[in-house]
C-alpha cells in the first residue's frame, strides 16, 4: 500500500465523555501509520480553535503522551459548543478555515462530537465540494445521549450507562439493607431521550429483587400516573429505585415541571428547586412517603473513565481508525457509524453514514423497547445494552486516581 | 493450636460501606478454621434482628456466597440504626440477648460498625462482665466518616475517599475541557468531621493545575470569608473545584444555614433547597458568578465498590480476622484498631482499643494538617490518605456490573 501524502487535524466538541479522547487516540495512530510522514494535528476548542488559529502538533507529543489518550477521560484537545454559521451568510468564517488547513497542507479533517458537531461536519464538506477545497471531512461520533441516528450505538454512552447502573445497584442495596422504607430517585441525563435511564433496566438482570420504575422522555409523563406506579411499587417492597430522565415530557411534549427545575435560571434561590428529580420528590413526599432520596448525578455520569467499558473504549479507537481509512480512501461527507452484527456473538463494525443524514436528528429509543404501563423497559432494550456495558480496563495510576496528563501543546504558527 | 469451641454471631450496624462485607467475610473465615465445628450465625438487620431473633447461619451459605461477601458492596446481612437501651433502665433487652447467645452456644460476638455500634457492643461487654455471662465481645471498625478514635483510619472510608478523589477529578476534567468559566462544588458526607472532603486534596498531586478549595466542618466557616476565597481562585483560573464536606459550621460551631438545607425536614418544596452545596451554589450566584455547578454525591459515595481501593478491602478482612483472632485469645470488651507502621513503606497492623475509649468519641481531621487561609489541606493530610486509596480488584461479574447476590438466609428456630 503507498503511504498517504498530507497532513490531517482532529478536533472534539460537545460534553465530554470517559471515550472521546480514545477516538482521538485511533486517529492519531492510525494516520502515522498510513501517511508519509504527515502530521496530526489538533484543533484546541473544537472548530473554534481551528478558526482562531489555535492548532498543535498531536503527532509531536511523546509516545507516553499519546498513549496517555487511550486512558484519559474529557476531551483532552479542549472542547466547544461554537456554532458554525451558515456559509452563505457568513463564508468569511469557512475561507478561514480552508485556508488555515491550506497552509497546513491539511487534507483531512476529523470532528469527533455529537449532532451539532455532525452538522459543522456537513457544512463544511459541502462548503470544501462547491468551493473545490480538497479536504475530505468525516465525524467521529460521541455522545453519552446515544441519540445519533445511522449508528447502532455511539462511544461514550456505554461507559456513561454503565456507571449509571452500577452506581443504581450501589444505591438500591444502600437503601435495601435497612429494614426501613425508602425511596431513590436518580436522575440521569437525557433531554430529548431516554437511552440512559432506559439502560438502567438490565439492573433487573443482575438484581432480580430490584423493586424499579424508569421514566424517559419517549413515554409521556402524568404526575397521576407516576404516584400510582409509585403506590403499587410500595405495596410489592417498601423500597423503590426510580431512575428518570432530566427530560420527561408531558403528552404534548412539553417539558414537566418547568417552572421550578432546572430550566429556570432564575438566581435567586426559591424557584431553584433543581430538575427533574427533585420535583419527583417533591411529588412523593406530598403524596405518599416522607423517606425518599434525589440523586442528582450530573456531569459525574460524562466522564466516569472510571467505570469504563471496554468495549466502548474499544469502540471508541475503531471508529477513530476507520474514519482515516475510508478518508484516506478518497471518501468525504460521512460519519462513521456502529453496525452491531451478532452472528457469532456480539460484533461491532465501522459503517458510512452520510453526514447529511445525521446532522439535526435525533433517534430516540423506540417505543417496543418501553413498557410504559410497568414504567419498565422490554427485553429489546435490555439485549441491546448487555453486551455494551462488559469488561474493563485499568484506567488508574499507580495512586490509585484515574490517569490524567497535561497535554504538552505546542501550537504552530500561522502566519 | 487446640481449636475452639463453641459458636459464633457477627453482625452489621449503620451507614453501609463498600467493604463491610468484606469484615464479615474476614470473620467467617477466620473463625471457621479455628473452630472444632462451630457455627458461624449472623444477626439479621444489627442488634435488632438478634433481639427480635433474626438469626441465621452463615456458615451455611455455600462457598460461593461466602465469597461473595468479598466482593459485594452495602450490609449483606442487614443493617439498622437501633440503639440499645441503658442495660439500668431496660435489662429485659439485654437478658433476651444473652438467653439467645445462651440457647446458640454463642460464645462470641462481632459487631460491626461505627461509633453507634460500638456503644452498644460496649453496653453488652459491660453487662456481660457484670452478670456473668461468658461471652468475648469485640467491635470492628466501620464507617465511611473516618471519626473513629483509637484507629488510624476505618475500613469503608478509603474506598468512599478514592471514589470522591475520582469523581472529583472527572468533574473537574469535565469543566476544564471548555474555555468558558465554570465552578463545581461536590458536596461529600461529614457531619461532624471532614476526612472525606480533606482527601481529595491529594488531587492536586494527580492534576497539578487543579484550581481547588476544600472545605470542612474543622474550619470554621464565614459566608464573607468563602466569596473571598473563590474570588481568589477565580484570579488564578475561571475554573474551580470546590469540595465542601456537608456539615459546615461557623465558629459557634452551628451548622451553617441550618434553616434552608437538607436538615430541614420540611416537606413543602419551598425551603428544601438541599443541603450545604446548594447554599454554597446560591452564594456563588448571587455574588461572583452564575455557571455553577453542585453536585451532591449523597449515598453515591458510601456503597462504590466499583471504585474500591484493595487497601481498603485487604485491611477490612484483616479487622474481622484479628477480632476472631484476639477474641479466642480470651480478651473482650475491644475494637480492633488499625495502627500504621511506615518504617519499610506503608504498612497495617491490627490493634486492641478499648471499647468504652471509642464509643461517643469522635477523632476530627488534625488542625494542623488543614489550610483554613487557604482552604485546602497540607501535606500531612495527603501523606494520610495516600496509601490507602492505591491498587483495585476486579469487583464486576462478567456482565460488567457490581458482583450481587442475595443471600439464601436459613433463620434458625429459637423455640
Amino acid at each position: 500500500m503507498s503511504l498517504v501524502k498530507g497532513n490531517c487535524i482532529v478536533a472534539q466538541s460537545g460534553g465530554p465523555t470517559a471515550v472521546i479522547n480514545s477516538s482521538v487516540y485511533g486517529v492519531l495512530k492510525r494516520f502515522l501509520e498510513v501517511s508519509e510522514g504527515g502530521k496530526v494535528y489538533a484543533g484546541a476548542n473544537g472548530i473554534q480553535g481551528i478558526i482562531e488559529g489555535k492548532i498543535f502538533d498531536l503527532g509531536a507529543l511523546d509516545s507516553s503522551e499519546q498513549e496517555m489518550l487511550k486512558y484519559m477521560p474529557s476531551a483532552a484537545l479542549g472542547s466547544n459548543r461554537y456554532k458554525l454559521k451558515d456559509p452563505k451568510t457568513m463564508p468569511e468564517e469557512y475561507e478561514n478555515i480552508f485556508s488555515t488547513f491550506e497552509k497546513l497542507d491539511i487534507k483531512y479533517f476529523f470532528y469527533v462530537g455529537g449532532n451539532d458537531s455532525m452538522d459543522a461536519a456537513s457544512k463544511l464538506n459541502e462548503y470544501a465540494q462547491a468551493n473545490g477545497h480538497d479536504v475530505k471531512i468525516f465525524g467521529v461520533p460521541k455522545t453519552i445521549d446515544n441519540d445519533l441516528v445511522g449508528t447502532d450505538h455511539c462511544p461514550g454512552f456505554a461507559s456513561a450507562a454503565k456507571y449509571i447502573c452500577n452506581t443504581a445497584i450501589e444505591c438500591w442495596m444502600d437503601v435495601n439493607c435497612y429494614k426501613d422504607e425508602g425511596i431513590i430517585i436518580i436522575e440521569v441525563m437525557g433531554r430529548d431521550t431516554g437511552w440512559l435511564a432506559a439502560s438502567s433496566g438490565i439492573i433487573q438482570k443482575a438484581v432480580p429483587d430490584v423493586n424499579q420504575l424508569i421514566y424517559l422522555p419517549e413515554a409521556p409523563f402524568t404526575e397521576s400516573k407516576f404516584i400510582e406506579d409509585v403506590k403499587k411499587a410500595r405495596e410489592k417492597n417498601g423500597k423503590i429505585l426510580i431512575i428518570a430522565s432530566e427530560g420527561l415530557k408531558d403528552e404534548n411534549g412539553e417539558y414537566i415541571n418547568i417552572d421550578s427545575n432546572c430550566y429556570s435560571s432564575d438566581a435567586f434561590g426559591h424557584k431553584q428547586l433543581g430538575g427533574i428529580g427533585r420535583y419527583l420528590q417533591e411529588v412523593i413526599k406530598e403524596n405518599i412517603h416522607n423517606r425518599v432520596k434525589m440523586i442528582e448525578l450530573n456531569i459525574t455520569q460524562r466522564c466516569a473513565r472510571h467505570c469504563a467499558s471496554k468495549t466502548d473504549i474499544d469502540e471508541a479507537i475503531m471508529v477513530g481508525e476507520a474514519a482515516v481509512d475510508y478518508a484516506i480512501k478518497g471518501i468525504s461527507g460521512y460519519m462513521v457509524g456502529i453496525k452491531r452484527t451478532t452472528d457469532k456473538g456480539y460484533k461491532a463494525v465501522a459503517d458510512l453514514v452520510p453526514l447529511n443524514e445525521v446532522c439535526n436528528m435525533v433517534k430516540k429509543v423506540p417505543v417496543e423497547w418501553i413498557n410504559i404501563e410497568k414504567a419498565t423497559v422490554n427485553q429489546e432494550m435490555i439485549d441491546y445494552i448487555e453486551p455494551l456495558i462488559v469488561d474493563q480496563v485499568d484506567s488508574f495510576q499507580s495512586n490509585g486516581l484515574v490517569k490524567y496528563v497535561n497535554l504538552t501543546k505546542k501550537f504552530v504558527n500561522l502566519d
